[in-house]
């Protein structure tokens, strides 16, 4: 058991030792791994060794069937002591629209106290400090009080479409004592947030074909439209307030407890906030703070990711096209599952006279959340007042999806603690960043977490 | 007066000269007139003054403010003989998507009995092919019985947005006993198809902006997404039967009447034609040919002519975008006006609670059509008679839009002669082509129709 005191020379040591924190996610954030496109994976995963060894973490590639590699490290293998998993991703997000980046994406800026580029917030920052804090720890301490298995992937970005199978063959990986599931964020204030998990998701394309090439426009006239043909279809998913109409998709969504009620009232966090982060002209959810918190926590959404169809070039054009297309993600609530709803939304198409159109998933992940009154939630709250001297706001869950179900599915508690991030991040959008300050702070809690985490003596995970 | 026999001499003539058709109309076509880009406009013009002076048409490039020139030939001045306006346009649609051209749009190929390249039905062909038949015409029986003014202008394909000022101030050069304005088709059995007019078009641009930047779709929950509010404001527009739901929008729509119903009663043309030419899964107006004709003619249209909204590239990218932009076209028919429709879409939106949509008008063209009882309708159907052996299909007005209303608000009457395009030409699509037996034969007309229109006798146009 560690003392107060202790603590506070690892995180004094960590502030001094920061810029090897630039350094390292710098040195990753130049490698362009956007899984979408499926590019530099090999490059990705060598890198993401590198950083893990640069702070002394024996790491392994292991190579993922058909995907991108998984890379693990792992310090610690006394079993007295528990494991605890840092799961992060080394792929990023597209980076277009280029234009709107006022960086080169894969050249890594510090500006006015922000670093830029694609995947410092999300997420290569937070692998970096939880690397940095571990080194730090066993500088300043000489050794840690648990046991660490680093594990990072390559394709998180596009749903991970070959982790679940690899999983299912290598379940140990994926039990331990407790998940750090990538990480939280922080308020504009700083304050930091805490999820309890993720909610999960399903990513659909939707195709409409009329004709097997463009027409002149006037033959509109008798040629149906495809456009008009997928809206037609669209409107029956989902009504003008958001709510999605699809029969049977709330069926078994989980419901606010009294407990994760509570912690939310007690959040200081308003997505009004998101008026001046991204220039939004509404916030939906109501009047009240707390409203639009349940909103943000409690809705399901189905969501345009994109949508196209025809010319969408400068000038005009006058076609009637041949086939039109949409990027849909449902965002789904603990109790909702992908497939359950990819089939209801296949019959529900079926039966409105859609059979026409082409259903196409592309990702999916599964809800996954642990309840904060849990020893790893007690623990990250616990580690987050000692390094920011007050309680984080804590969430039931993220907003966003991530391989969360990986985890709980086998029994293994999961939280995001406040990371390098925060709510102007501009995560998957143009001019990615990060905040030092709140980068610093994160390694700071990541080490605190790592201390803090044995003291709340989770019951031994059962061997299955 | 000429003879029949004289006339069977000039269309003999044409047949031999016919390679000087195809020559021309290559050497046109290479030029790559973009209207939407502003491409290539001065070497347009030139390029279609030495087409019309190749075949003896002494022409000139008239400044247009602010636009491409309007390029002027005329042939004969002679105040006791009727004048016919031939008009037509040296600009092209864009291209895209060219992976869809099995040809380059602008290296003009003969292969199998057609002709491709981007503007060759629509219509540097037209142009080229009634300057060789007043050319054949001269040579075989000396002179002309008519004066003729060609009219080129190079930006009809993004409505001609600087025509109408100049058609103003300049009057009389869109005063005629007659224009010919663009042409009519043939369709997929060689049928003649005439129209006497076009209907008019709106067209405009819908956009929806709900945030300043891109967002991570999981803010879906509380942002709104702009994809979504386009739709919903696009469902107020249009129903799902295709009927537009703008009030006021079918006023002073004009009706069919029993001369223009008698006439499509026996044209054979069938829309159901589409099936086989665009690959079309379904084609609208019922279950008899008739009635798909009607549909064709008399239906007002609001297509999507493109849409687009945030990611749209390949696999998977998971935002909630910052905005979504809708092209429309509406075809109006004669009796509606472009300007009316745009103040009343605007008002309706207004209302609706959609004003926070920009409505940006593109261009418009009014409708303008001549009965078919007219002298020129009545000539048209009698040289028709004469190259093919028999009558024309008739159509009250072509479902696409053109300058037609310049020549029919200043008096002149119109008609659109089948010209060298056929129905399956793929005009404004990719692989546009015309077949070169239609060529040849919308030549022979185009002689035909300069031979006959003046034992018609028009009456003496009124000088306004």
């Amino acid at each position: 058991m560690t003392t107060a005191a202790d603590r506070q020379r690892v995180y004094a040591r960590i502030a001094e030792r920061f810029p090897e924190f630039v350094e390292g996610v710098c040195d990753l954030a130049r490698v362009p791994t956007i899984s979408a496109r499926r590019e530099a994976e090999t490059e990705g995963a060598t890198a993401t060794r590198r950083a893990l060894e640069r702070f002394g973490v024996p790491a392994r590639i292991v190579p993922v069937p058909g995907g991108p590699s998984l890379v693990v490290g792992e310090v610690g293998e006394d079993p007295r002591r528990p494991t605890l998993i840092l799961y992060n991703h080394y792929d990023v997000q597209p980076v277009d629209p280029l234009d709107e980046w006022t960086h080169d994406p894969f050249t890594p800026v510090v500006e006015s106290g922000q670093l830029f580029g694609r995947g410092i917030a999300d997420t290569k920052g937070n692998l970096v400090a939880q690397a940095l804090a571990q080194a730090t720890i066993r500088e300043v301490l000489g050794a840690l009080p648990l046991n660490l298995r680093f594990m990072a992937e390559g394709e998180e970005e596009v749903g991970s479409p070959h982790l679940g199978a690899f999983a299912r063959r290598h379940p140990g990986l994926f039990r331990a004592d407790g998940a750090c599931v990538e990480a939280g964020s922080h308020a504009l204030d700083g304050h930091p947030q805490l999820f309890m998990g993720n909610k999960g998701i399903l990513y659909v394309e939707l195709r409409a074909r009329t004709a097997s090439v463009d027409q002149h426009s006037s033959l509109a006239a008798v040629i149906p439209n495809p456009a008009w043909r997928l809206l037609a279809a669209l409107r029956t998913i989902r009504d003008d307030r958001g709510r999605i109409t699809i029969p049977g998709f709330h069926d078994g969504m989980a419901r606010p407890t009294p407990d994760a009620l509570a912690y939310l009232a007690r959040n200081p966090f308003d997505p009004i906030v998101y008026r001046r982060v991204y220039g939004a002209k509404a916030v939906l959810g109501g009047r009240r703070r707390l409203d639009r918190l349940k909103a943000y926590c409690y809705s399901p959404t189905c969501n345009i990711d994109g949508i196209v169809s025809g010319y969408v070039g400068e000038g005009s054009k006058t076609i009637n096209p041949a086939w039109a297309a949409v990027k849909l993600d449902f965002r789904l609530l603990p109790g909702q599952r992908p497939a359950r709803i990819l089939a209801r939304l296949r019959s529900h198409l079926r039966r409105g006279g859609f059979g026409d159109l082409e259903v196409i998933p592309r990702s999916a992940f599964e809800p996954g959340a642990t309840p904060v009154s849990a020893p790893i939630g007690q623990a990250a709250i616990a580690a987050c007042q000692e390094v920011y001297g007050r309680a984080p706001g804590v969430f039931p869950w993220a907003p966003g999806s991530s391989t969360t179900g990986y985890y709980t599915s086998r029994g293994t508690p999961v939280v995001k603690l406040p990371g390098v991030a925060y709510v102007g991040s501009r995560v998957h959008a143009p001019n990615e960043h990060i905040r030092l300050d709140d980068a610093r702070r994160a390694i700071q809690l990541a080490a605190a977490m790592m201390l803090r985490f044995p003291e709340f003596r989770p019951p031994r995970r059962s061997r299955r």
